[in-house]
């Protein structure tokens, strides 16, 4: 390793959500266990002033800029997180790379699949560390599900579901925002918001889909605009992508979904695998509860209580309840990690490759949809 | 209604489990409350002399043959009961029709597509009242699905989901019997064997599929053949259904999946509609729950415990549990009530015209899988 | 076994919601598989024109009658099953012993402790088959609790949980009836409506209260008396009964709930043991799973659908659900094969001594409430 | 608000697991939204030097230091933090009383009844703001239960049940802790453990318990000692408290548990309440999951998904999950806001008299299970 790669000095490009969401994350780096590197947020650009200023209350950030290229030329930052929206993406990404800093970009990594490669493309040629946002699997539960079914156990898999689902949307009269208009948020909709959580265990166990059936709906097609009007919306809210992964020779049916508009589920991240000897089930909705089958004399779905069982150990207790801003630091982590040479076997964040095979399937998913046929991934 | 349908006394063909299933509801035919229909088992045939034997305890039958020409021959018969393997469908029910019975047929109401409508041919040409099995709608947790189905309540509906799942296949050393061979079961195996109970509710609905994307699964290829040697397996053993529906124009997702191997559920029919309103779920492995969605302030899932409150009420009290010898009978009740011209608005079992539309999905199903398309319902 | 005991004529005293359950269940006795006795329903007795009338739909009663003693003449009747208010237990009970007949008593068998003594104490010089009903340890899951416990994979016993919970009576304006007022229903109130139902399995498991502290409700003190006015309810609603068994030398908590004031409940029946290696659960709840618990390298709860296994096998296939009309009817077939001798080790009906042990809990429960002291159980 | 009270700066007596945990808390304090209260983690005593090093990764910690005098002279400390041992509360607390620090006091608030009033007592005395800590309430499910028990919409309350389950001690190799030992844990064993989680609702809604009869167990009397031995354990590991508390002139029965032995229950705090007309659960085991129970024409629990709707808002969005660490934010924040007259109607700490009422309740348990009888809470 890289003494350099010791320190990870951040900066980030969009202080929204995300963006001080990384901010708590760093601003307790220091609860992770005996970890090799250390990492602060040094800077910080948007647009608003009124986001900006939040940030003045964090200790360590130096620089506030509402210019990226500030930010971009700052000799203290080594990686920079981006978190804008989609339509942004290229550019911001291919900045940031063209400047010699490191990238965690957020999911979709580019608006479609032509940016995707586009990025992917500038990143291998830039030789710097670059990654994609995905937070759930770093969850317990998930980590649990990817134990399994790398240990064998499954025997001959008969099928996989995963999933992330939405409700707020239901309401008619929630206002639209940037991820309800194609413009903003790209053709691919409600897969370009969901589908990297859905598409990352999967993808990283080896089950990459071979062929798509795209079930696409919209279903709200205007929505209060926040200002007294109405503004059309033009993304899919729904999407169920049905595709078949060949592991060990046999094509095993998958099924992704990625919905806004799923009644009653409040960020339901979920992965389900069931094989003829074993199985295993996770979801946010129980984020506490691991199942696991085991084929017996009986059949039997084992219910486990989880804790907080983090791939990167912390100063929390083992019986606690992890939540989404743990999570995020775990994220965190792995990139930090990964990036200094010491991840070792540990689960890693999303992978320029990875990302652009996500950007395939949805291609191919809306190919499926105009056509009402089966689409093959990766040959668009 | 003509006074000769008061009564129904009925002839069976095929005395296995079924058969006995039916012996037993015509046994205790007198709990159904002010029912108009008298019933009783007169007649019993199969080739075994060991079931036919069995049926000697039944203090009602008279007859007991080996020769089912001599059962239909019989004038004592008004309705008979068919209930053996697949492959014998066709030949037995147009035997039935052409002796001037009436019909209840076993699913899948042939072994195919052709039998199918062969036999719904027949039923019209004959004028005779012909009905096709599935018992689990019968549950109070199907009713009320149906029931909020039709009240409007879901506004517009976003998903249906139903199935039916098995698993006492997973065990590789379960003996194989004529339901995993396509000669006896049918070239649509599990479909045959499972999907008649999957449909029978949406197609009721009016929810009918427009095309189908069919991942059909041939996991086990042998089985023991209970004597010592091995014998082959060549049936699907899961299939799910990717269709779409169309309902007040807009078309709508509907999945229907039939699976043997599906981990750890011991005969698990579910139902699962969602909408941007409200939504329902039922499951017979919960069988005392029923999920009724709301879209109000917050999006609720209701839990609501169920009783037996069934279509033709009985004299066990509505706080009881129902179970499969309850939904059995009361799928003859409702045989015997819309034979008699008694139904009214109530649930009855599934029609010639419906099963030879499930045999219409199945065999664009097949279509599916072998082209890799999507195929559409109806067309062959 | 005496030959006379492999025929069993049956009679019964009170035509209500139980006797015609009984009816039904004769009428399907062959369903049960190679059974050692014949049973038939021969003569009813009730005061109500209108039970006795709906008797007549079956086939094999012979005498119906407004007077029990005309019932109790009679030579036909073997057995005879008594369902009528608590207030009339001892001296139908006790008539029916007087005459010679065996018993199958409705609990709570007798209005009190000192009832319950009295029939026992004529059952014994008797020398006649008596036992009394409770149904639900019948159903697949209370059974494997019953086998887990007895198998000894518990480990030391940490604590016991049984109930029965109703919430029909939650409804302010259901009206009264003879089990809400003391002087039908007896001064233990629920305890003698539901608590046989609770304390079954826990005293055949050898598990008896030395000592109960009793937290007793009446919430609702008059109802509508069903003819426009309101009548008073002086019964106890809900009972919680916290007790202490002496298991293996050390004392274990028991709770024993009887409701009928439990929000959402309809017909909850459960039992639940923990043990420091091992435990079971089962509620009728959710009447098709079973719980069991395991500890190993983790902690994990074992979910296990259940199906048609039923003590006395039936026709009924093993994947199928079992209902309330299946577990009256093993309860029925337990006290015939015990009557027969052919009990074996299978679980039986309640005896007259856990009956009596029944009213010596709920008598020490009253004595508990009312002196706000821990009640010694069988010192009344 | 004094402009004193803006400002937080926290000393910390004992670096273990919760200390570190404050000091994760402070870290990113600037994620609460609009906050009025500054606040900073300064000093920091232990024994242990490793515990010492630890906290040099905290930026904002100037004093480290095995000698609590030391800190609390500290004129840069308005605020301590005790998180040490039971045996060393009074001491402790009264120590920082007396250096005229504000103290937030990990539970149970001194060893027994006694100490606990002594600290109550030097609290008032000295003016100083001083609570105790309990972490649970502040997750959105506790404060949901808590908002429907104060609007309400019960009715008339028949049950409260809370408890605080834990598994890992069923364990037997587990080694042994302070916590296992009467002499550093208490008399009063689990219930000094656990216990203070369990009253911290039901007090602050007012229900406090008349009288008490106590189920304590102690199940395992040794454990290795972590060097080779093994070591006894004195201690309660589990016990249930049942209890009447007088809510509306009637009483009404409320159970408290609290189990270090609760078979594959990792850190499950729940709440359950039920009323005539509605009811509330919220269970940790679902950290996600309110269920609110409604009698309308049919009864039913609606289950509604949870985000992260916090007392006081931070920046994590209103979808996502909050685990332990961001109820120990939010318990602090509830201790800075009221400490600053901030606090309004919203849900604080447990205070000085909460504490002492617990440990009256304790003590009664404990005399309930010496003398078998019912202890009236708040006579010894």
């Amino acid at each position: 390793m890289s003494n350099a790669k010791q320190t990870m000095r951040v900066g980030i490009i969009g202080g929204g959500l995300m963006g001080r969401e990384a901010a708590s994350a760093f601003g307790r780096w220091f609860v992770l266990d005996n970890f090799p590197v250390q990492a602060e947020l040094i800077a910080v650009c948007d647009l608003q002033e009124k986001l900006l200023d939040w940030f003045r209350q964090v200790p360590t950030v130096r620089l506030l800029t509402k210019d990226h290229h500030e930010l971009l030329r700052s000799r203290e930052v080594d990686v920079v997180y981006v978190a804008v929206p989609h339509n942004l993406h290229e550019k911001m990404y291919l900045d940031v790379l063209n400047a010699g800093k490191e990238l965690l970009a957020e999911k979709p990594f580019g608006i479609d699949l032509q940016a995707a490669r586009n990025i992917r493309n500038a990143a291998v040629k830039s030789g710097r560390f670059v990654r994609c946002s995905s937070e759930f699997p770093f969850l317990p539960g998930g980590q649990r599900v990817i134990q399994a079914a790398q240990s064998g156990q499954f025997g001959r898999i008969l099928e996989i579901r995963c999933g992330f689902w939405h409700s707020s949307d239901l309401d008619p009269n929630k206002p639209v925002n940037w991820k309800r208009q194609t413009k903003t948020c790209g053709e691919i909709g409600v897969m370009g918001d969901l589908g990297m959580h859905v598409v990352h265990v999967p993808f990283r166990l080896g089950w990459k889909p071979l062929r798509v059936y795209a079930q696409l709906q919209k279903i709200y097609t205007q929505r209060p605009d926040g200002k007294g009007g109405i503004a059309p919306c033009d993304t899919w809210d729904n999407a169920m992508l049905h595709t078949e992964a060949l592991i060990n020779g046999e094509e095993v049916p998958m099924r992704l979904e990625m919905k806004r508009l799923a009644p009653g589920e409040t960020n339901t991240w979920f992965i389900e695998v069931l094989g003829t000897d074993g199985g295993a089930r996770f979801s946010t909705k129980e984020p506490k509860t691991l199942w696991l089958f085991e084929r017996g004399q009986e059949q039997v779905w084992q219910r486990i209580d989880l804790g907080y069982q983090m791939i990167f150990p912390t100063i929390t207790g083992g019986v606690f309840e992890p939540g989404f801003p743990d999570c995020f630091l775990q994220m965190w982590a792995a990139y930090g990690a990964e990036r200094a040479g010491q991840l070792g076997n540990r689960f890693g964040c999303v992978t320029p490759d990875e990302a652009v095979l996500s950007h395939e399937l949805f291609a191919a998913a809306l190919e499926s949809h105009a056509k009402k046929n089966i689409a093959v991934v990766g040959s668009g």
